[in-house]
């Protein structure tokens, strides 16, 4: 398994987006996180399709901190069933993937 | 192979980007879809390096639904060679994932 | 090994990303990149939680271009340790990554 991931998470305010953000970054659980501009998102809700502004917050960590960074933003953020899915970083340059390692360690 | 895939396409107005999201969601070949605002889209056109603004559309799904979304977005995209490409997710909240599997099954 | 890879960094400026974008598609490192928007990017420096305003740059390659893609952003990006990391493209539709190849292909 890639040893480090980019996880991704979506919340409908961009106050929000940031305070899922600096929580993580803050927790050592992600070593920064990146908040795009509002997109459309397009769902089926009630058997009706529906589109919302959100804000898509992208998080660059190691697979070793997945499990508490996914438990954080289920306990931190305000949706019942939020979006949080992990892609694997393959390759990257050796000193952006230390510094990760780095920033998401404790002590 | 991952059970789960982002895929990404991109096209010229947000309203052909729409109309793809609301079709691949309504078809269930995706869960749901993330419309971002503009991108500058860089690219060697006839030999020359050319720009142009496009919208992304990122679409959540199984990898089971992936060849029907694929043919679907072939088909319904007005490009001759649109950019479809899937990134896989390996680890994911069990809940979202299994909102995404429930979202994109049939009957 | 995924034979194609979405690979991401991040600028401070839109001419800088454009100009890191035009250099790998010039050099056929890269078939083609795309510009967001600007992402508001969350981190620690120096014991502290920042943010700034930088702009994404997601270039779609093939693996075989991947060392000489870095090493080149790596030149070209005036960030110390700039943010370069590879994602794997498991699937996609089969003109479009015959285009990438084709594109990232020299003579």
């Amino acid at each position: 398994m890639a040893d480090f991931l980019t996880v991704l998470t979506t919340t409908d305010t961009p106050e929000k987006a940031e305070a899922l953000a600096r929580g993580a970054v803050t927790a050592r659980l992600a070593a920064c996180a990146q908040i795009s501009q509002p997109v459309t998102s397009v769902y089926r809700w009630q058997g009706e399709i529906e589109t919302a502004s959100e804000w898509q917050v992208l998080f660059k960590t190691t697979t070793a901190r997945y499990a508490e960074l996914e438990a954080h933003l289920r306990e931190a953020h305000d949706y019942e069933t939020p979006e949080i899915i992990a892609t694997p970083v393959t390759q990257g340059s050796e000193g952006y993937l230390a510094w990760v390692v780095e920033e998401t360690t404790i002590g």
